[in-house]
Protein backbone atom coordinates (compact mmCIF):
# COMPACT_ATOMS: atom_id res chain seq x y z
CA UNK A 1 0.00 0.00 0.00
CA UNK A 2 1.13 3.26 -0.81
CA UNK A 3 1.84 6.01 1.53
CA UNK A 4 -0.83 9.05 1.74
CA UNK A 5 0.36 12.68 2.63
CA UNK A 6 -2.43 15.28 2.53
CA UNK A 7 -1.88 19.27 2.70
CA UNK A 8 -5.59 20.25 4.53
CA UNK A 9 -5.48 24.14 3.33
CA UNK A 10 -8.81 24.18 3.78
CA UNK A 11 -11.20 25.46 6.58
CA UNK A 12 -14.53 23.97 5.19
CA UNK A 13 -16.39 21.19 6.94
CA UNK A 14 -16.65 18.81 3.87
CA UNK A 15 -12.93 19.38 2.71
CA UNK A 16 -12.44 18.71 6.34
CA UNK A 17 -14.41 15.51 6.23
CA UNK A 18 -12.94 14.30 2.24
CA UNK A 19 -9.86 14.90 3.94
CA UNK A 20 -10.22 12.38 6.61
CA UNK A 21 -12.49 9.77 4.89
CA UNK A 22 -9.47 9.28 1.85
CA UNK A 23 -7.19 9.41 5.17
CA UNK A 24 -8.99 6.68 7.20
CA UNK A 25 -9.71 4.71 3.88
CA UNK A 26 -6.05 5.00 3.09
CA UNK A 27 -5.14 3.44 7.12
CA UNK A 28 -7.88 0.66 6.77
CA UNK A 29 -6.66 -0.99 3.84
CA UNK A 30 -3.32 -1.20 5.35
CA UNK A 31 -1.31 2.00 4.34
CA UNK A 32 0.18 4.74 6.28
CA UNK A 33 -1.20 8.46 6.05
CA UNK A 34 -0.35 12.23 7.78
CA UNK A 35 -2.70 15.09 7.61
CA UNK A 36 -0.61 18.42 7.23
CA UNK A 37 -2.87 21.18 8.64
CA UNK A 38 -2.14 24.85 7.85
CA UNK A 39 -3.72 27.97 6.64
CA UNK A 40 -7.69 27.58 7.28
CA UNK A 41 -7.27 23.97 8.01
CA UNK A 42 -5.23 24.35 11.05
CA UNK A 43 -7.94 26.65 12.19
CA UNK A 44 -10.02 23.52 12.65
CA UNK A 45 -7.81 22.00 14.88
CA UNK A 46 -8.79 24.67 17.47
CA UNK A 47 -10.31 23.74 20.52
CA UNK A 48 -14.20 23.46 19.77
CA UNK A 49 -13.47 24.25 16.23
CA UNK A 50 -13.74 21.12 14.48
CA UNK A 51 -17.56 20.50 14.66
CA UNK A 52 -18.15 24.07 13.42
CA UNK A 53 -16.99 25.78 10.01
CA UNK A 54 -18.79 26.69 6.98
CA UNK A 55 -20.09 24.15 4.39
CA UNK A 56 -18.56 24.79 0.70
CA UNK A 57 -21.48 25.41 -2.18
CA UNK A 58 -24.10 24.25 0.63
CA UNK A 59 -26.37 25.66 -1.88
CA UNK A 60 -26.07 22.84 -4.61
CA UNK A 61 -28.68 20.65 -2.95
CA UNK A 62 -30.36 23.25 -0.95
CA UNK A 63 -29.13 22.30 2.86
CA UNK A 64 -27.70 24.51 5.21
CA UNK A 65 -24.67 23.55 7.15
CA UNK A 66 -27.04 22.12 10.13
CA UNK A 67 -29.39 20.17 8.21
CA UNK A 68 -26.58 18.72 6.19
CA UNK A 69 -25.16 17.86 9.97
CA UNK A 70 -28.65 16.17 10.84
CA UNK A 71 -28.85 14.25 7.73
CA UNK A 72 -25.27 12.35 8.04
CA UNK A 73 -26.00 12.04 11.78
CA UNK A 74 -28.79 10.19 10.55
CA UNK A 75 -27.13 8.26 8.10
CA UNK A 76 -24.68 7.75 10.37
CA UNK A 77 -21.91 9.46 8.77
CA UNK A 78 -19.64 10.25 11.16
CA UNK A 79 -18.91 13.79 12.60
CA UNK A 80 -15.13 15.57 11.85
CA UNK A 81 -14.53 14.95 15.67
CA UNK A 82 -15.24 10.77 15.21
CA UNK A 83 -13.72 10.78 11.92
CA UNK A 84 -10.31 12.88 13.17
CA UNK A 85 -9.92 10.07 16.06
CA UNK A 86 -10.71 7.23 14.05
CA UNK A 87 -7.78 8.63 11.70
CA UNK A 88 -5.34 8.55 15.08
CA UNK A 89 -6.65 5.07 16.81
CA UNK A 90 -5.63 3.79 12.95
CA UNK A 91 -2.41 5.28 13.12
CA UNK A 92 -2.75 8.87 11.27
CA UNK A 93 0.07 11.31 11.95
CA UNK A 94 -1.42 14.63 12.31
CA UNK A 95 1.23 17.56 10.80
CA UNK A 96 0.83 21.27 12.48
CA UNK A 97 1.95 24.15 10.24
CA UNK A 98 4.13 26.48 12.56
CA UNK A 99 4.12 29.05 10.02
CA UNK A 100 0.64 29.56 10.13
CA UNK A 101 0.46 29.99 13.56
CA UNK A 102 2.63 33.03 13.48
CA UNK A 103 0.40 34.78 10.64
CA UNK A 104 -3.01 34.11 12.60
CA UNK A 105 -1.28 34.33 16.18
CA UNK A 106 -2.27 31.32 17.07
CA UNK A 107 -0.45 29.59 20.32
CA UNK A 108 -0.22 25.68 21.25
CA UNK A 109 -2.63 25.84 23.46
CA UNK A 110 -5.10 27.53 21.67
CA UNK A 111 -4.93 24.09 19.53
CA UNK A 112 -6.07 20.03 20.36
CA UNK A 113 -2.74 19.19 21.06
CA UNK A 114 -3.22 16.02 22.37
CA UNK A 115 -4.09 15.08 18.56
CA UNK A 116 -0.68 16.72 17.13
CA UNK A 117 2.19 14.76 16.35
CA UNK A 118 4.59 16.75 14.65
CA UNK A 119 5.06 20.98 14.90
CA UNK A 120 6.87 22.58 11.84
CA UNK A 121 6.83 24.09 8.66
CA UNK A 122 6.95 23.34 4.50
CA UNK A 123 9.95 21.42 5.16
CA UNK A 124 8.54 18.83 7.55
CA UNK A 125 5.80 18.01 5.22
CA UNK A 126 8.04 18.20 1.93
CA UNK A 127 10.30 15.36 3.78
CA UNK A 128 6.81 13.75 4.76
CA UNK A 129 6.02 13.34 1.10
CA UNK A 130 8.78 12.01 -0.10
CA UNK A 131 7.82 8.29 -0.13
CA UNK A 132 4.41 8.64 -0.31
CA UNK A 133 2.89 7.53 -3.64
CA UNK A 134 -0.93 9.59 -3.00
CA UNK A 135 -0.28 13.41 -2.73
CA UNK A 136 -3.32 15.71 -2.51
CA UNK A 137 -4.05 19.37 -1.37
CA UNK A 138 -7.45 19.86 -0.11
CA UNK B 1 2.92 7.30 -19.62
CA UNK B 2 1.52 7.29 -16.16
CA UNK B 3 -1.85 7.04 -14.75
CA UNK B 4 -3.71 9.58 -13.83
CA UNK B 5 -6.54 9.82 -10.88
CA UNK B 6 -8.61 12.57 -10.00
CA UNK B 7 -11.00 12.94 -7.07
CA UNK B 8 -13.81 15.36 -7.98
CA UNK B 9 -14.74 17.48 -5.19
CA UNK B 10 -15.70 20.53 -5.92
CA UNK B 11 -18.94 21.32 -8.03
CA UNK B 12 -17.74 24.24 -10.00
CA UNK B 13 -17.69 24.34 -13.87
CA UNK B 14 -14.54 25.49 -14.18
CA UNK B 15 -13.08 22.74 -11.95
CA UNK B 16 -15.17 20.03 -13.66
CA UNK B 17 -13.62 20.90 -16.77
CA UNK B 18 -10.08 21.42 -15.05
CA UNK B 19 -10.64 17.68 -14.44
CA UNK B 20 -11.82 16.65 -17.57
CA UNK B 21 -9.41 18.68 -19.75
CA UNK B 22 -6.38 17.28 -17.50
CA UNK B 23 -7.71 13.77 -17.49
CA UNK B 24 -8.28 14.17 -21.18
CA UNK B 25 -4.56 15.18 -22.17
CA UNK B 26 -3.39 12.26 -19.62
CA UNK B 27 -5.35 10.04 -22.42
CA UNK B 28 -4.64 11.39 -25.43
CA UNK B 29 -0.73 11.10 -24.52
CA UNK B 30 -1.64 7.14 -24.01
CA UNK B 31 -1.82 6.91 -20.38
CA UNK B 32 -4.69 5.81 -18.32
CA UNK B 33 -7.19 8.23 -16.23
CA UNK B 34 -10.17 8.10 -13.56
CA UNK B 35 -12.09 10.36 -12.00
CA UNK B 36 -13.67 9.92 -8.73
CA UNK B 37 -16.86 11.79 -8.75
CA UNK B 38 -17.80 12.64 -4.72
CA UNK B 39 -19.33 15.30 -2.98
CA UNK B 40 -20.70 18.31 -4.93
CA UNK B 41 -18.66 16.85 -7.99
CA UNK B 42 -21.14 13.94 -8.13
CA UNK B 43 -24.12 16.80 -7.93
CA UNK B 44 -22.67 17.68 -11.67
CA UNK B 45 -23.59 13.58 -12.82
CA UNK B 46 -26.93 14.14 -11.98
CA UNK B 47 -29.16 14.10 -15.32
CA UNK B 48 -29.15 17.13 -16.69
CA UNK B 49 -26.69 18.74 -14.24
CA UNK B 50 -24.07 18.89 -16.69
CA UNK B 51 -23.90 21.81 -18.44
CA UNK B 52 -25.29 23.79 -15.23
CA UNK B 53 -23.32 24.97 -12.14
CA UNK B 54 -21.30 28.09 -10.93
CA UNK B 55 -18.30 29.06 -12.01
CA UNK B 56 -15.87 30.11 -8.90
CA UNK B 57 -14.41 33.45 -9.06
CA UNK B 58 -15.93 34.35 -12.09
CA UNK B 59 -15.94 38.10 -10.90
CA UNK B 60 -12.27 38.14 -11.54
CA UNK B 61 -12.48 38.56 -15.01
CA UNK B 62 -15.81 40.17 -14.90
CA UNK B 63 -17.69 37.19 -16.65
CA UNK B 64 -20.79 35.54 -15.47
CA UNK B 65 -21.46 32.00 -16.10
CA UNK B 66 -23.77 32.88 -18.89
CA UNK B 67 -20.86 35.13 -20.81
CA UNK B 68 -18.09 32.55 -20.11
CA UNK B 69 -20.27 29.82 -21.95
CA UNK B 70 -20.40 32.00 -24.91
CA UNK B 71 -16.97 32.88 -24.45
CA UNK B 72 -16.01 29.48 -24.37
CA UNK B 73 -17.97 28.36 -27.31
CA UNK B 74 -16.75 31.41 -29.47
CA UNK B 75 -13.15 30.19 -28.44
CA UNK B 76 -13.92 26.85 -29.55
CA UNK B 77 -13.59 25.09 -26.14
CA UNK B 78 -15.86 22.17 -25.30
CA UNK B 79 -18.33 22.06 -23.03
CA UNK B 80 -18.31 19.97 -20.10
CA UNK B 81 -20.53 17.35 -21.88
CA UNK B 82 -19.22 17.07 -24.46
CA UNK B 83 -15.36 16.41 -22.40
CA UNK B 84 -16.94 14.16 -20.68
CA UNK B 85 -17.99 11.94 -23.30
CA UNK B 86 -14.48 12.52 -24.86
CA UNK B 87 -13.27 11.29 -21.80
CA UNK B 88 -15.14 7.94 -22.19
CA UNK B 89 -14.68 7.90 -25.51
CA UNK B 90 -10.77 8.05 -24.80
CA UNK B 91 -10.70 5.26 -22.47
CA UNK B 92 -11.62 7.59 -19.33
CA UNK B 93 -13.04 5.60 -16.37
CA UNK B 94 -15.98 7.60 -13.98
CA UNK B 95 -16.12 6.07 -10.02
CA UNK B 96 -18.89 7.32 -8.54
CA UNK B 97 -18.80 7.86 -4.70
CA UNK B 98 -21.88 5.40 -2.81
CA UNK B 99 -21.44 7.35 0.52
CA UNK B 100 -22.50 10.89 -1.18
CA UNK B 101 -25.18 9.50 -2.59
CA UNK B 102 -26.30 8.24 0.53
CA UNK B 103 -25.92 11.68 2.51
CA UNK B 104 -27.53 13.66 -0.62
CA UNK B 105 -30.09 11.63 -0.95
CA UNK B 106 -29.39 10.70 -4.46
CA UNK B 107 -30.26 7.18 -6.63
CA UNK B 108 -28.86 5.72 -9.53
CA UNK B 109 -31.78 6.41 -11.77
CA UNK B 110 -30.85 10.25 -10.75
CA UNK B 111 -27.35 9.97 -12.06
CA UNK B 112 -26.22 9.77 -15.26
CA UNK B 113 -25.75 5.75 -15.24
CA UNK B 114 -24.72 5.55 -18.90
CA UNK B 115 -21.41 7.45 -17.61
CA UNK B 116 -20.82 5.48 -14.49
CA UNK B 117 -18.08 2.43 -14.73
CA UNK B 118 -17.92 1.77 -11.21
CA UNK B 119 -19.57 2.73 -8.04
CA UNK B 120 -18.46 1.94 -4.58
CA UNK B 121 -17.08 3.90 -1.40
CA UNK B 122 -13.28 5.72 -0.75
CA UNK B 123 -12.05 2.32 -0.46
CA UNK B 124 -12.57 1.69 -4.27
CA UNK B 125 -10.64 5.17 -5.04
CA UNK B 126 -7.41 4.25 -2.99
CA UNK B 127 -7.37 0.93 -5.11
CA UNK B 128 -7.36 3.10 -8.05
CA UNK B 129 -4.91 5.27 -7.31
CA UNK B 130 -2.47 2.66 -5.87
CA UNK B 131 -0.86 2.26 -9.43
CA UNK B 132 -1.41 6.07 -10.25
CA UNK B 133 1.79 8.46 -10.67
CA UNK B 134 -0.23 11.68 -11.25
CA UNK B 135 -2.86 12.13 -8.04
CA UNK B 136 -4.69 15.37 -8.12
CA UNK B 137 -7.98 16.38 -5.62
CA UNK B 138 -9.59 19.16 -7.33
CA UNK C 1 14.52 14.60 -3.79
CA UNK C 2 11.09 14.23 -5.76
CA UNK C 3 10.35 16.16 -8.04
CA UNK C 4 6.73 18.34 -7.42
CA UNK C 5 4.86 19.76 -10.11
CA UNK C 6 1.77 22.25 -9.23
CA UNK C 7 -1.11 22.85 -10.93
CA UNK C 8 -2.00 26.95 -10.16
CA UNK C 9 -6.33 26.85 -10.45
CA UNK C 10 -7.15 29.08 -7.93
CA UNK C 11 -6.39 32.98 -8.02
CA UNK C 12 -6.73 33.45 -4.32
CA UNK C 13 -3.98 34.94 -2.62
CA UNK C 14 -3.98 32.78 0.12
CA UNK C 15 -3.60 29.81 -1.89
CA UNK C 16 -0.82 31.66 -4.56
CA UNK C 17 1.06 31.47 -1.43
CA UNK C 18 0.91 27.83 -0.18
CA UNK C 19 1.83 26.69 -4.10
CA UNK C 20 4.86 29.16 -4.12
CA UNK C 21 5.73 28.22 -0.44
CA UNK C 22 5.45 24.43 -1.15
CA UNK C 23 7.41 24.96 -4.48
CA UNK C 24 10.14 26.94 -2.49
CA UNK C 25 10.97 24.40 0.32
CA UNK C 26 10.87 21.99 -2.23
CA UNK C 27 13.29 23.61 -4.54
CA UNK C 28 15.35 24.56 -0.59
CA UNK C 29 15.50 20.79 -0.17
CA UNK C 30 17.07 20.34 -3.22
CA UNK C 31 14.73 19.08 -5.29
CA UNK C 32 13.01 20.34 -8.76
CA UNK C 33 9.39 22.13 -9.11
CA UNK C 34 7.36 23.84 -11.47
CA UNK C 35 4.21 25.52 -11.00
CA UNK C 36 1.36 25.16 -14.05
CA UNK C 37 -0.82 28.46 -13.90
CA UNK C 38 -4.31 28.29 -15.30
CA UNK C 39 -7.69 29.73 -14.94
CA UNK C 40 -7.62 32.21 -12.05
CA UNK C 41 -3.78 31.12 -11.22
CA UNK C 42 -2.74 32.50 -14.45
CA UNK C 43 -4.70 35.64 -14.24
CA UNK C 44 -2.57 35.96 -11.02
CA UNK C 45 0.40 36.60 -13.70
CA UNK C 46 -0.97 39.68 -15.00
CA UNK C 47 1.04 42.63 -15.16
CA UNK C 48 0.29 43.99 -11.16
CA UNK C 49 -1.80 41.19 -10.39
CA UNK C 50 0.13 39.10 -8.46
CA UNK C 51 -0.77 41.79 -5.17
CA UNK C 52 -3.57 42.02 -5.60
CA UNK C 53 -6.59 39.39 -5.11
CA UNK C 54 -9.03 37.92 -2.83
CA UNK C 55 -8.12 35.67 0.13
CA UNK C 56 -10.55 32.63 0.74
CA UNK C 57 -12.55 32.10 3.50
CA UNK C 58 -10.66 35.45 4.76
CA UNK C 59 -14.28 35.56 7.37
CA UNK C 60 -12.51 32.90 9.15
CA UNK C 61 -10.43 34.32 11.23
CA UNK C 62 -11.58 37.35 11.02
CA UNK C 63 -9.38 39.63 8.71
CA UNK C 64 -10.03 41.14 5.52
CA UNK C 65 -7.45 41.05 2.82
CA UNK C 66 -5.40 44.35 3.90
CA UNK C 67 -5.03 43.72 7.34
CA UNK C 68 -3.85 40.19 6.47
CA UNK C 69 -1.26 41.33 4.27
CA UNK C 70 0.32 43.73 7.25
CA UNK C 71 -0.09 41.06 9.51
CA UNK C 72 2.22 38.91 7.26
CA UNK C 73 4.11 41.93 6.46
CA UNK C 74 4.66 42.38 10.73
CA UNK C 75 5.48 38.69 10.35
CA UNK C 76 7.96 38.83 8.06
CA UNK C 77 6.32 36.23 5.59
CA UNK C 78 7.27 37.17 2.20
CA UNK C 79 4.45 38.55 -0.41
CA UNK C 80 3.74 36.72 -2.94
CA UNK C 81 6.05 38.48 -5.31
CA UNK C 82 8.88 38.14 -3.02
CA UNK C 83 7.92 34.27 -3.18
CA UNK C 84 7.79 33.89 -6.61
CA UNK C 85 11.35 36.16 -7.19
CA UNK C 86 12.45 33.21 -4.82
CA UNK C 87 11.34 30.63 -6.50
CA UNK C 88 12.67 31.32 -10.04
CA UNK C 89 16.23 32.36 -8.64
CA UNK C 90 15.95 28.84 -6.56
CA UNK C 91 15.22 27.10 -10.32
CA UNK C 92 11.73 26.72 -10.30
CA UNK C 93 9.82 26.79 -13.49
CA UNK C 94 6.90 28.68 -14.23
CA UNK C 95 4.47 27.23 -17.27
CA UNK C 96 1.70 29.31 -18.30
CA UNK C 97 -2.25 27.89 -19.75
CA UNK C 98 -2.82 28.66 -23.39
CA UNK C 99 -6.01 27.46 -23.31
CA UNK C 100 -6.90 29.99 -20.53
CA UNK C 101 -5.43 33.24 -22.24
CA UNK C 102 -7.59 32.10 -25.39
CA UNK C 103 -10.69 31.51 -23.25
CA UNK C 104 -9.85 35.22 -21.07
CA UNK C 105 -8.72 37.08 -24.07
CA UNK C 106 -4.98 37.79 -22.41
CA UNK C 107 -1.87 38.36 -24.45
CA UNK C 108 1.33 37.93 -23.73
CA UNK C 109 2.05 41.14 -23.14
CA UNK C 110 -0.57 41.45 -20.59
CA UNK C 111 1.54 38.84 -18.29
CA UNK C 112 4.62 38.70 -16.50
CA UNK C 113 6.90 37.44 -19.61
CA UNK C 114 10.27 37.88 -17.25
CA UNK C 115 9.00 34.97 -15.35
CA UNK C 116 7.73 32.24 -17.61
CA UNK C 117 9.61 29.30 -18.75
CA UNK C 118 7.36 27.57 -21.04
CA UNK C 119 3.84 28.62 -22.70
CA UNK C 120 1.51 25.33 -24.06
CA UNK C 121 -1.53 23.64 -23.37
CA UNK C 122 -2.35 20.37 -20.83
CA UNK C 123 0.26 18.50 -22.67
CA UNK C 124 2.97 20.89 -21.61
CA UNK C 125 1.54 19.91 -17.83
CA UNK C 126 0.96 16.48 -18.22
CA UNK C 127 4.54 15.88 -19.95
CA UNK C 128 6.41 17.84 -17.27
CA UNK C 129 4.13 15.55 -14.81
CA UNK C 130 5.61 12.61 -15.73
CA UNK C 131 9.10 12.35 -13.68
CA UNK C 132 7.54 14.46 -10.57
CA UNK C 133 6.54 12.62 -7.33
CA UNK C 134 5.05 15.15 -5.62
CA UNK C 135 1.74 16.28 -7.84
CA UNK C 136 -0.72 18.62 -6.50
CA UNK C 137 -3.88 21.06 -7.40
CA UNK C 138 -4.49 24.21 -6.04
Amino acid sequence: MKKTTIVLHSGDSDKLMSALIIGNGALAMGGEASIYFTFWGLNRLKKGMLAKGPLSKMNLVGLGAWAMRMRMKQKNVASPERLLNDFKVLGGRILACEMTMEIMGIKKEDLREDLVDEWGAVGMYINDSQDAGLTLFI
